[in-house]
């Protein structure tokens, strides 16, 4: 029988806790092609590489498990499995992570996690971001590597006829305090930034970027931020149509 | 009587044509305050700059018109209008572009430009990006700069209670042969890569991004890619809250 072939990537560089125990997770499942940024590249949302040439680097070769380097960003990674390394093969799932940091809430638009698990359901195969709440490099990824396990195998065995994004996160506890799953539906908030205003030697202002996430509604139940927040692994399917077709008849009347 | 404050950035960076030209037009309704990125940011996304400081320099300063140039993407422009130099004070409107490059179907997706005006709606003001179907440099204006001044004026005297953002696309025409505006829909479709892999004078195999956007629905005249090809300014109301609802009762059953 075909082994099942899993693409992986993530944000936080190819050498990050959260990406390599996810691939030895995965591995326990099917065939292993990962790519992943050479370097740190959290807060890249779908961004690509356009005006510089990016540098691929095999750094691990086993039999079904070979990692990469890309010199990119996620999207980037994402698009150099499906277009080149993997081009005409069947990928049968799509994982991006596990993320240091929560993606939940508007993250989603942010998150570098996210971006590539976006591009990965573009070609066809289901794909899972999957992000732990704590952004420690040494995090204690034991519930999360529980879910991704959980997550491979309910997707391995599902069939979708259409394009399936998740977007997967899980509180920073042991696995045993986790609550149970929750489909939910993406908080609505924002980043407020305060920038930490500096001088270099020379006499220029630099500012460091320094937000705080504000929920609008931080009593809604039904939402991933509420249910992160209160135990829960959160899941939130993504769209890729970004249309808001509840305000087409107001612009058609206006414009 | 209080002039409307205008806020400006796009992706091209700070001394782009079609920025340049979108600060003169804008400047004609109101006190504009315009942060462009330093250097080229096209395909930026929604990114952040997490792990660098940023660098602001004001580059234009009339009464009425001040132009800054910022380290950073086009996210990082918008927050540093929004939580810095204008703190506290109302903005009117928030404009981005005008793009050298659509920026219909997917591209909503990549597009720094895109990036900076959701960001610009985040902070309750209602935001417009604004591209032209034509990447080159010098390119002909004229048509986008007419639809950008009836978007400014059309925004300016409207009120909305919830979050405006929208993707506006102008075909490279004209102004006297553009057919008239379309309220559309997201099209769907993908972009595919093809790497151009070539060596390093080390040896070393490096890539260039070089893809081509395939569109799943070419005859949807709902579309904004249709309308866009055959003469139509585009109008498409951006969503932020990307749930994918019609799929979360399959994975309530499924997880």
């Amino acid at each position: 029988m075909r082994k099942p072939l899993i693409f992986i990537t993530n944000d936080d560089g190819v050498n990050a806790k959260g990406f390599r125990l996810l691939v030895e997770v995965a591995a326990r499942y099917g065939r292993v092609i990962a790519i992943a940024p050479a370097e740190m590249q959290s807060g890249k949302s779908n961004a690509i590489t356009m005006y510089q040439p990016l540098f691929l680097k095999k750094v691990v070769d086993e039999p079904d498990k070979q990692i990469y380097s890309l010199t990119g960003t996620p999207v980037d990674c994402a698009k150099m499995a499906f277009d080149n390394l993997l081009l005409g093969e069947k990928v049968d799932l799509a994982l991006s992570g596990i993320n240091h940091g929560s993606n939940a809430g508007i993250n989603v638009l942010y998150s570098g996690t996210m971006g590539a698990a976006m591009e990965g359901s573009f070609y066809g195969c289901p794909s899972v971001g999957l992000s732990l709440d704590d952004h420690d490099l040494d995090a204690d990824f034991d519930g999360a590597l529980q879910v991704a396990a959980m997550m491979i195998e309910k997707m391995l065995g599902a069939q979708f006829d259409e394009q399936v994004c998740l977007n997967v996160n899980v509180p920073a506890v042991r696995p045993e305090e986790l609550k149970g799953i929750r489909v939910c539906r993406q908080t609505r908030g924002f980043w407020r930034e305060e920038y930490d205003c500096r001088q270099d030697p020379r006499g220029n202002d630099y500012f460091w970027l320094h937000g705080a996430f504000c929920n609008a509604e931080p009593e809604a139940e039904e939402t991933d931020e509420w249910a992160l927040k209160n135990g829960y692994v959160t899941v939130v399917p993504v769209k890729i149509d970004m249309t808001n077709y509840a305000l087409m008849d107001r612009l058609k009347g206006m414009l």
